[in-house]
């Protein structure tokens, strides 16, 4: 069988996608995955992650290549600024996790993407985090936004109802939207 | 003035911090922030962000250096794999944080630390992002599992509290476990 046009519209094998889904729908067990990473203090408020392995599709599985990731504070936060700040890869993960889906939903709709690009912003008021607030000053973002600019071969109402799709499906608007249970433990020797 | 040991504890210029905080505790306009992220789809489930410019401090400031950063899908569902998924940086920025965290209050309650490291694992079921659950699996991360080394210069007791106070101050705990609102906004042309 040859890869024709409409199975890798937009880059997204459709054929395999579909199934997935399939495959998914018959065996329950395939879809629960867990992701790791693994940090390590470098010095100040500055740290780094690693992300090798994880769980899924029932097996262990190596990403093909090992990333490194780091954060820092800046200056103005009395860091060193080697890094973006760990809140800001909060915004990265929303604007990649909902792009990831408008691609996947425009494929399977078969829309043809031309430019898919988006600016995020997260207010946050710092005096929650330095305990200078009495609690009413949460700790986190006030409100993320999320401003996307997306154009292909269908009409606006059909590419506004790609992106709402994206958002409906999407891990990473649900982690941050609804409570996600955090558990820290700590070993000391 | 000379920088002493204690005002250099784990790296982190404690000085500085505490004249911060003063200076926050005078003006609190000082602490309203606005983090930000440009994201641009590569292709398929692939797409790249930049941080660059952020709000704080009454002024427009920029890091030190343009960070890049990269998600795609791994090849088991359906991506290239090219770079982590947009949940695993989930993970990073509660590692990353609450590391910071450590390293401040440790060093503003005078403990010299000399390790900390962590892992974490994020469970998820794709059946809800797959659409296959109908609705009664969530999108995102069923439970994050934060575990962390430390070692310092303190009995036990006193590093796990360092850590619980990180825990009850940090930005991204506070995003991931309480709901956080996002907007998503679209333009076309």
């Amino acid at each position: 069988m040859t890869v024709t046009q409409d199975e890798r519209r937009n880059g997204v094998d459709t054929a395999t996608l579909f199934a997935t889904l399939d495959a998914v729908k018959g065996q329950h067990e395939i879809a629960k995955f867990q992701f790791r990473a693994s940090n390590n203090w470098v010095n100040g408020v500055h740290s780094r992650s690693k992300f090798a392995g994880f769980y899924g599709a029932m097996q262990e599985l190596e990403h093909q290549h090992v990333t490194e990731v780091e954060s820092d504070h800046p200056a103005v936060l009395v860091g060193q600024d080697e890094a973006p700040t760990p809140v800001e890869y909060l915004l990265h993960a929303i604007a990649a996790c909902l792009t990831a889906g408008i691609a996947n939903i425009a494929s399977a709709r078969g829309v043809t993407l031309t430019k898919v690009t988006s600016s995020v912003e997260g207010d946050i008021d710092l005096l929650g985090v330095l305990g200078l607030s009495d609690g009413a000053v949460r700790n986190g973002y006030e409100q993320i936004k999320v401003n996307f600019h997306i154009e292909g071969d269908a009409d606006e109402e059909t590419l506004r109802a790609i992106v709402e799709q994206s958002r409906r499906r999407s891990a990473v608007y649900d982690a941050l939207t609804n409570p996600t249970p955090v558990v820290v433990s700590v070993s000391t020797s």
